[in-house]
């Protein structure tokens, strides 16, 4: 069953709209929450009045940020740790009167229905004080008069480095010595599905129905949140509508269960609306990066130095992990005596970034490619030769993340596929010397990505299959299909590991932290890798606890029992159905006992992915324009469990790698910090119109480390597009651009400053 | 935590509302369906026309039953076997156009809303072949020219006998020998909450959310009813609101479920009206009752004779299962040496009988205990008197059913308690020589009662328990809270294996297939017998594997470890609170697993419950009417696992009893069966103003075969009050009335006859 295409176990519900959302489940009688947000960027609320919003008919309750618990919580949906040193920062309230950026949570209303919610949000009336606003990191860590967090006065929420050899030195030692530095934007996830969640309570406990990628973990920040035993809280999640990261994080479900408890426990709906999204959910950290590096003669990097200026926003949400995780990559690509990575991750007041799509990754490779492309020009060499020469050879073994062990050599098979795929040699002659106004260009770029966060944080899956009485399985895990095709790769392990058909494993794809075994839910690539594990070992423990069972039925059968696709077999002989044996299990007089397996278990292994994107493009230097003619994305992942589905994987990465590196990127007024641009109307995503034909291609080495030889491939596709459109561009112009993404206004300016217009 | 009158979990939700019952969860867009009921009681549907009501805006599907799988099926809830012998008779078809009984099912309609499906209803036209209807069992059973069941020529479902030593030779050894014949009435559970499901479909699969006791064999019952795999299948049970063992039937789901998959997956809802409920539901069997008695001049039992005539309705439903558990209480009470049973389940043309609260034994016991008094009155002696001297002593053995081995005695603690109450003796002697149209009495009646159905069936059941983070606990259970308080002894059960407080057990009370341990459900007053087998060794297996799980976090600690209320002790020290044991189990970066237990049990015990009712009534003669002066019901059903929830269980079933005894019955028109009184406006349930003051009590007999020392006793206290007041009755006008209930018409009828009035 593995390696099969497979059609997804949700497809036709999915298609015809039978698939349920939360918003599909929400109750009858549901009350409606909305949130009152700051209008100014910085400051303190002096006074706040809700009378007439309370007087309002129609309206049940208004808080604000008196009424809430006023202990912090952490929100990021990371696995949490018994150690003080392993958790996250709490820095924020359910509302606050501490305004730290516009758009900040003040108060909430709760009325019978949506009209009446957002008609007495216009009758709360807030008077402020107001701090001066800053946007920028670098400026920011400088410190204010008022800093963003009182135990933070530089206004840095974290500040991490490493030493490999002596760079000082290395870059003394070098030929040569380069230096640039590169800026990312801040862009937003834009899942279809806005966060949307609805809170009742049941028997003294409290029940969020969640648009979540995390549910376990949900229950436990909402405890935090509250100050209640976790225990006493209930977090369901149904189909969602995409996350990408952004529900992640813990955004508004502890506010939603504040509220069902301020109204007696009435069922309230928290609808987030898209505006609400941009503006206060979570974007991609906007970093910058000051790169050197040194080189030798023949083009080897003898030493290289990052310098990591992370936009924090607000609230610390994921926070410095982003940025660091980017230092670490910094490491785990290119072969280096020398090696100082360092991060700055720092309080602004912007909307606050958090989790997206390859976790920092996406930034510092930008950085890092663009870099590599640099150096290859400033030396006068290939670009792909020039990595090819540096790239990390054979078995590697990081000096801080001992754990992470694996053999990297995949990319140079990725490589030559992509070269051969968009002609390279041909083209980058072809194109060297140009004129005029259209010009064209090829570009590549090469990332590579760890599989889940071991050993930097926990990685714990549990699993758990019941056999029905058709001999078909129930399969439940914590884990949680977000859109990705987890459902159908998860039903086929399980398939695979019992030799059964995928139609025979129903899986339990609402997670209900109730009765869902845990798993901390989906992110960083790992459920392929680490809940796979768990299923695998699960249904191996299946396996043999039918065969356990089938002894018992045969007692006098001698040879060795298997089971495989419906039958026990010993050895060659069919001797009982699969079925037979499950009525047995559930109605026999003299010995029934209905057979479940399940598995909670601690994974501490992770293993390296490896791809690249070449692209070609045409320039239209006048307009400021960038046709992609041709671009495609080559993945060492491993094993591929679902081609169709790595396919999709691929697919939508690359069109969120392009729109990263073209168009996509969340504006923000210099004076209050507001957000310009923050509705789909004017935030640029990529549409079909502006994405040509995408080439996904895979090399297929086996990983000994994960539970069917995969890797991670959820994230890693949304990497290297950007750089290597940028680098296609600099081929085709000669221009280096060192911030996306590359607008028309962007290119025209750097036209200008290079004298093509 | 056993024997504390904890407040029920569910208390708080049900009183405020929270608490959600199938209706409460319907979805949104919920199509609405409603059944076309035949105006015949018996013949074959020669012609129906659905075109008129086809045509109506807002009918989406109209069904007949040409549409179904002709195939049959079985409907009781029992535990299904694989051995033939235990399967329950398939005898229906989802729809027929056999018309068996007035209002049987002909066609379904679906459409958007309530109003347009009635109206549909109406503009179906059905054209019938008539045949004669019989209503009584000892005429259907001579056979008719079109049997009811083609199979069954002479219309008897079923019949069973067993001989113990030689009746026929007992009888003539015997100084006397006493014939009666006794009659009892159909009558209707009477649940609050109607039975109500809605089914859709989720990629590829039937759930049908239902009021059920039963959801694992609702989903058995529907995979056979439309011949799909039962994995197919999932239901879920919410709250639900009284079942009494109508919904131990799998009433409508299987139409319900065929309705979604008619309309491609969309949600169905079919909400049963009360007139529905009374009609096309169940009821209790209506049993006549021939006995015979030889006794010798000390008053003691030397020979009896049982033949019962049960009236089974149009379909087998739960069939002769009633009739033989009568025929079982024929040898479970009186010592006797020769003894013969004999029954027949006779099919006729009157709505369905089924399973109802004592499953038989309340028509048995009428019989028997009217009996006994009858016997008594006969030789002149006191009916306790003769009761205590031909009860069986001591440990008892059933000759058919080896499994069943009880300490029977605690019925004679019963009977001193009842007397004492009541001054048996003292009002015995007071109202024995009584003029007058007013006149008092004292009768009694007892009863014994099997706890759950091994060895007849199959017992098993099954648990899940999963420690949370703050050491509070997730109970997960196939068993179902029908309203008679089961998650709360659950809770009690498993907060007393773990040594922990009840707050900190969670019990997921919604049931559902696809994620709940196997469990056959609520019914035979199983479930805190052998469910409760299985909560006990979940836990126990918990217990041990926190303590395991304790040992690795302190690998020095030599002493014994053992956990009582949050706390792991070495011997006598706290060394480690629960809680900070489930974090590490949770979130240890070098030891973590999340730890839950599981088990699936057989139960292969059975044990005897026994109690009785003593009632003081007075009489009045001219008017017919009785007035309940006094009344107690004393039960044996082993530790009490909550007397408050145990008295309101008593309660409960006294009110039935008296109801019984007094004044409910369905009458039926004898030319067409045509149900005459089924509305609670007709139907004469007692209210408050009929009922008096009650009294419980209990003897509390430990007894070494239930998990915690506990019998059966959800079923029993329904049992004895009817057969106590008709003695009560009998004791204050000397008027023996052999059927039930006793209401005005009846009683004048019976005073005239005996020259009272």
């Amino acid at each position: 069953m593995i390696g099969k295409s497979v059609p997804r176990v949700d497809a036709y519900d999915k298609v015809t709209g039978r698939a349920k959302f939360t918003d599909d489940m929400i109750l009858n009688k549901c009350l409606i929450a909305k949130v009152y947000h700051a209008t100014i960027g910085n400051g303190v609320v002096r006074s706040i009045d809700t009378s007439e919003a309370e007087a309002l008919d129609g309206v049940v309750k208004v808080v604000t940020f008196k009424d809430v618990p006023d202990h912090c919580y952490p929100t990021p949906g990371h696995p949490w740790s018994v150690e003080l040193a392993h958790q996250d920062v709490a820095d924020r309230n359910i509302l606050t009167g501490r305004v730290r950026y516009y758009g900040d949570d003040i108060a909430a209303v709760v009325a019978e229905d949506e009209v009446t919610a957002s008609r007495a949000l216009r009758l709360i009336k807030v008077e402020y004080e107001e701090y001066p606003v800053e946007i920028h990191p670098r400026k920011s860590m400088r410190g204010s008069a008022h800093p963003i967090h009182l135990d933070k006065k530089d206004n840095i929420l974290a500040r991490s480095n490493y030493f490999i050899g002596n760079v000082d030195q290395g870059l003394r030692d070098s030929d040569i010595v380069i230096k640039r530095s590169y800026k990312t934007p801040i862009v937003q996830h834009c899942h279809i599905e806005n966060p949307i969640s609805y809170a009742y309570m049941e028997n003294g406990r409290i029940v969020i129905v969640t648009s979540t990628q995390i549910p376990h973990i949900v229950r436990r920040v909402v405890g935090q949140a509250l100050g209640i035993p976790w225990g006493r809280i209930r977090v369901i999640k149904p189909y969602i509508g995409g996350g990408f990261g952004n529900k992640q994080d813990v955004l508004y479900e502890p506010l939603n269960a504040f509220l069902t408890l301020q109204v007696g426990g009435r069922p309230v709906k928290l609808d987030v609306s898209r505006e609400e999204t941009f503006c206060n959910t979570r974007s991609r950290h906007a970093i910058e990066y000051d790169l050197t590096a040194g080189i030798d003669k023949e083009g080897r990097l003898i030493a290289k130095d990052m310098t990591a200026y992370s936009n924090q926003g607000a609230y610390a949400s994921h926070g410095h992990a982003i940025a660091a995780n980017g230092l670490t990559a910094w490491r785990l690509q290119y072969a280096c005596p020398n090696i100082r990575g360092e991060a700055y991750t720092v309080y602004t007041n912007t909307p606050v970034a958090g989790a997206m799509r390859a976790y920092g990754i996406p930034q510092a490779d930008f950085a890092i490619e663009s870099f590599m492309d640099d150096i290859a020009a400033e030396i006068h060499m290939d670009p792909l030769e020039f990595r090819r020469k540096n790239l990390i050879q054979g078995y590697y073994e990081d000096a801080f993340l001992k754990p992470i062990a694996a053999n990297t050599n995949g990319i140079f098979e990725c490589l030559k596929k992509g070269a051969d795929y968009i002609h390279w040699y041909e083209k980058r002659k072809k194109y060297e010397n140009q004129t005029g106004d259209i010009r064209k260009g090829v570009g590549m770029a090469l990332f590579s990505y760890k599989t889940g966060v071991w050993p930097i944080s926990l990685e714990i899956a549990g699993a758990r299959l019941a056999l029905n009485q058709d001999g078909s399985m129930q399969l439940q895990l914590g884990a949680t299909e977000i859109g990705q095709g987890a459902d159908t790769v998860f039903c086929q392990m399980a398939a695979e590991t019992l030799h059964m058909d995928v139609e025979d494993i129903h899986i339990q794809t609402v997670q209900d932290t109730d009765v869902s075994p845990f798993d901390t839910g989906a992110y960083g690539s790992r459920q392929s890798f680490v809940t796979g594990t768990a299923v695998k070992q699960c249904a191996q423990l299946m396996y043999e606890k039918i065969l356990d069972y089938a002894r018992t039925l045969l007692p006098r059968e001698k040879r060795t029992l298997s089971l495989d696709h419906g039958w026990i077999y010993a050895e060659d002989t069919r001797v009982l159905s699969l079925e037979e044996l499950a009525l047995e299990s559930y109605y026999s007089l003299t010995n029934s006992s209905a057979i479940t397996a399940e598995v909670s278990t601690q994974v501490k292994r992770n293993t390296i992915a490896t791809g690249c994107c070449f692209a070609e493009v045409e320039v239209d230097i006048r307009l400021g324009k960038i046709k992609i003619l041709d671009i495609i994305n080559v993945h060492d992942s491993g094993k591929l469990l679902n081609p169709q589905l790595a396919r999709m994987q691929v697919h939508g990465g690359m069109s969120m790698g392009m729109g990263y590196g073209l168009s996509e990127q969340l504006l923000l007024d210099e004076k209050t910090g507001r957000l310009l641009n923050g509705t789909l109307l004017d935030y640029k995503l990529m549409t079909t119109m502006d994405t040509p034909d995408l080439t996904a291609d895979f090399v297929e080495l086996d990983d000994p480390m994960g539970p069917y030889g995969n890797k991670a491939l959820g994230e890693p596709p949304a990497i290297p597009c950007a750089p290597a459109i940028r680098n296609a561009v600099f081929h085709a112009t000669g221009v280096a651009f060192n911030e996306n993404p590359l607008t028309p206004q962007r290119l025209i300016e750097g036209f200008k400053n290079a004298g093509l217009i």
